[in-house]
């Protein structure tokens, strides 16, 4: 594919997406860790427009002046921007607006493809793209927790594009062993990769134990009604205060009518069988039913270095690794040093990635990050084991 | 005028200040004591659906069953209700949804309204209407806040149907003497009034002075000017504490650039000229400019006894008596009751009408009333002293 | 009684109810509306210094340069204060300190009340010693409170000086009717009163009943076995947000166990009997209290019209008054004018006194205001209804 | 020493650090980070008393049944407890009743270490003793804390027993370089260690330049000069709003007039030459230095395998490691269990021990853990960088 063709069906992925909405649809954000989805196709058309447009195009003419304080989402740099917590109070630009701004960017961006590009283009070009299919994920999240928190079960879809709640284990769970010794991991700079992945470096690890599997529904269930979340002993301290504080008994999504269980999904709740592989747990979850199960989650070096010999790919699977940076991390200069780097605290890392995760958006050495608390994200559990 | 006419013109009322308005600015909810425009409309159709037509129209089928969950505002009698804050959750029923709700319900009450109707029906339409003329009030006031709070000034109508920031005083203030003596306050019982307004009643009031006009703009800002909003001697030690923690040293929608004054208006932001009735105050500074005056809020009472002495309409004016029942006052029974008598603590009464108040929904007795730090109303100062 | 024997009187009243504790409960305050033991005997001493020694003592020393900043209660013209939330942070000056504090003001205004008193004298000193009572009072609930969050019962007193929870009530309710016409109520000048109690006026009254007796324990057990706690129309709206929000059930100190009531007391936990005079209900309580009973609670007007029919002063009284000023009040010049006038808010007059009051300190003009949320004073309920 | 020997002098240090203090300043907890001394004197013999004496001296009667609840700091396993932030509601037992508790639990201690004591016994009293050390430290700091918060300098110790705000750098900072390979990291059992020390492993560690000397309080005024706190890139995203939202602009402890620098220490106010090492800063404060001077801070392994090079000991060190178990890491059975797994997430390591440290409590291998903002431990910086 040309830079022109990447872009234009990266692009209209967006699109799609977003193609059940109503306008109102566009709009939602009960929860200020997500954003309505008029906000993510702007955002998204801005960091082109700003990075791209602005910079490498002569005479370009930012389409609207104010944009850049409504869209710019966390990039100190580039000056003021809206409140984070407060994107849904804009109504303006409408959907409709938003669109045609959509409409002049590709166009732009087209133009400019299409004449002759240089490595640092192609480079800006490609983190453009990648930072779009981020946000389709996180499009998809948002949309999920806002139909979620109507009261009545709206759908975002009753054929959404991907298979929510339906993947099934396909294997029963096995150990994988793995030989203490020294591993490489972190990207080796052949293909796009984010600075957070960089550099590649030696780890040693002692010999251990990886689930060939993701946790399924079945087992979480068992979980639960050996008591799991009344029982201090398999929580963090503070993991127990959140159950506490927030009044948690289930995973996210999910409902109990008598003994039948069911999850809430892209279209609408289902019931659920037992056999589908577990998502939407917090890292808080995550440990602690490893804990219950006598095992412990795997780092991220563990699972890197083994991602070989098992399959992932359906939900990003909770490491016992704190998001920092890699030996040799250098944050890049100007705004976009702003991408990685200042979030290097207090988060865990997930690997692999989802069903929600675009088309040729993964990679082994891919380092995703949420705060322990959080659900919304298509996010299970990968056990492991001491040798 | 029939019944049938009275009620088709209330209601087109209601869609006339919708008209220009976009889809998504029907979703405004910025603060938790405003409420979205599609709310509005809706909550106003739900009334009439929930009070006469469910129960007075044999065989009547509910429009959907989901309605009374969405639109009941603080009925307990009535049922579960989406919590208040969350409104803007909803982003079904769409607009269009909505007005169609409406259109069904205009349908089934012009029909019921052009049969034979009791004195029963006669008052529940009454009151469905003076309900429906409150949220016409409160949709100008909910759009004008949510407008106020996009970052760039985006506008409401340039030519809105009220003129806001815009009425000038048109007399000079003078001290209006009023005698000590008997005086009676209240509903008589001509024409509509809410339970609020009885029973009538004797009061007895010492001599007073109370101001034929309502406080001026650029009386307003000579108390700024004179340092009102940093000396403490004027405030109520709680309007104190609320000037601190939010920051507050203007009126609502005021800005100060150099030594010039503006306001947002439903037209944008206009200059102050000091020509204009004040507008957008809490009672907390309605009384703090009083007490730098040298002067007081007049009693509810004192008000009701004058009000034939000078003109009012334009500001609610904000009085110095707490809300709470008149003597010989009846909380009705159902749900009906719920519409003020649970309200009675915490609040100060409101008298007059604005230039927001629909048109016939105006009587010297009418009882508004808000919390003391409100000022998203049209709500203004008539000042009072002793004799 | 001199003026020296007075002050001697008060000040040794204040220092016998703190006989029975020990250094550490004098810093008790666990909830920012109370303050510790130390500080209430400091603050009293501090307000001798300030309004009179500073005053009106030629050369007079201030005995701590410190001390106004630490037990300044809320007088902003008097400058800084320690935060009223903060007041247990301060472990200096210690318990002893204090008491020296307190000697030597003693000394200082017995060598001054030995001396010519002018009129300005004599009304400083009894605002001083009339504002050491109201501490007085403060200083038993406080402790109450104070006492009651220990996780086992320790006991202020095993034979406390007031018979906290131990009287009963010696008539049956029987209603007095009092006829319409009209009154006056206020001060009359006669003997000291507060700024708030005047100017004296008429009110005019509809005719109207009240009971000759507060209410009992054994009818409110009623209301509760009733579920008055949870049937939401006996309540005020905000009322039953705060039932919700602080999951109240009980009257404050309640509790039970079986079908048993017992109450905390200045002596431990007792059993309610069914016959003791209702005490520690917020306005709310009473509220809902005098609707379930179809009654409701008196005006300030009508409490005071007919005080001298039935026998006050077990609890203190809610009466369905705000706290504003009276007809002709006026504000006094500098400091002293912070005692009242600047919390005619939002909160709610009790009349009457109660058995924490301290002798000598109650008289039917008297108004007591506390917020409607707050039940650690001795407040009960008397009713009243429409003739 | 015997284990007698050993007991009797660690709790006599604690009690030594209690000297200075008057009954009420036993009672401090301004923040509920820390615990008033009366607790720490009283928890610590709750240890011994819970898990030694109670569990192996036969017929052994508790104390007094209410200190296992007033006193249980966070065993869930060993039942309800008192709330940590209102541990200073507690007025009883009084501070003679606690040293009467700490004196019983000493004659029983006593008594029972000059028996026979097996492998097991030691290892308890070995715990005890790190906990009450542990203790001594937060003893300090907690008062340090309690005493800043005072209105005016009230100081715990005019020659306090440790050099507070004293410490002079000796060495102008200097790099040590160390080379690739892997290394060895946690304890290998020889002499006590906490169980988050084990197990030992090994680590492959890039080659770096590690400081030779901590930060000095000169170094750190050149970072305020320069507009370190006012620069969003040098911070993490969270801190930045962390000094946003407390309104944080030096280090705590820290003012400035004029030009001067002076910091609160526990013998009161004293000036900051520029030569002291740099105490009392959050992992925050650490990272956003060490990224201004285009540094880093180390991670564990590499402080604790270069720690043989560089002096240490007057603060502890933040590092750049999140507080997560070791390869091969067991939680213990039993409450003892709690003591450090529960706490591994969102914490950062800090290595070394601090002028506040007691004697014979550190070790290279010593794990120290910290929430990222909080500063009031003595708490210092030491640089790293990429060779």
């Amino acid at each position: 594919m040309t830079p022109a063709q990447s872009y234009a069906k990266v692009r209209a992925h967006t699109e799609q997406i977003c193609k059940p909405l109503k306008v109102e649809d566009y709009a939602m954000q009960p929860f200020s860790f997500g954003s309505p989805a008029k906000w993510h196709l702007a955002h998204t058309s801005w960091f082109f427009e700003t990075f791209i447009l602005k910079e490498h195009v002569k005479d370009y003419q930012i389409y609207d002046e104010k944009f850049p304080f409504y869209f710019n989402s966390y990039y100190q740099t580039l000056g003021e921007r809206q409140q984070r917590d407060q994107r849904a109070w804009l109504t303006r630009p409408t959907v409709d607006e938003v669109y045609s701004y959509r409409t002049h960017i590709d166009e732009a961006m087209h133009q400019f493809l299409n004449g002759d590009l240089t490595e640092e283009i192609i480079g800006l070009l490609t983190i453009g793209l990648q930072h779009e299919q981020q946000h389709q994920e996180l499009l998809l999240t948002d949309l999920k927790i806002g139909f979620s928190v109507q009261p009545f079960d709206v759908v975002y879809d009753t054929h959404p594009m991907i298979p929510d709640g339906e993947v099934l284990s396909n294997s029963s769970p096995e150990w994988i062993e793995v030989d203490a010794g020294l591993y490489e991991i972190g990207h080796d700079g052949d293909g796009f990769a984010f600075d957070n992945e960089y550099t590649r470096h030696k780890v040693y690890l002692e010999s251990y134990q990886i689930s060939n599997t993701p946790v399924t529904t079945g087992e979480f269930i068992e979980f639960i009604e050996a008591g799991g979340y009344e029982n201090f002993k398999y929580w963090h301290d503070e993991a127990w205060h959140w159950l506490q504080d927030e009044g948690i008994k289930l995973p996210l999504y999910w409902e109990k009518d008598g003994d039948k269980y069911s999850q809430f999904t892209l279209s609408g709740r289902i019931p659920i069988t037992g056999k589908e592989i577990m998502q939407h747990v917090s890292y808080y979850e995550a440990a602690a039913f490893a804990a219950w199960k006598g095992c412990r989650l795997p780092t991220e070096a563990e699972w890197e270095a083994a991602n070989h010999m098992f399959s992932w790919g359906v939900v990003w699977e909770w490491t016992n690794s704190a998001y920092l940076p890699y030996p040799g991390y250098k944050k890049p200069e100007g705004a976009v040093g702003e991408y990685n780097g200042k979030f290097m605290v207090n988060q865990m890392v997930l690997r692999g990635s989802s069903i929600a995760t675009s088309p040729n958006h993964s990679r082994p050495t891919y380092r995703n990050f949420f705060h322990t608390n959080l659900r919304w994200q298509f996010s299970g559990i990968r056990l492991a084991k001491d040798a």
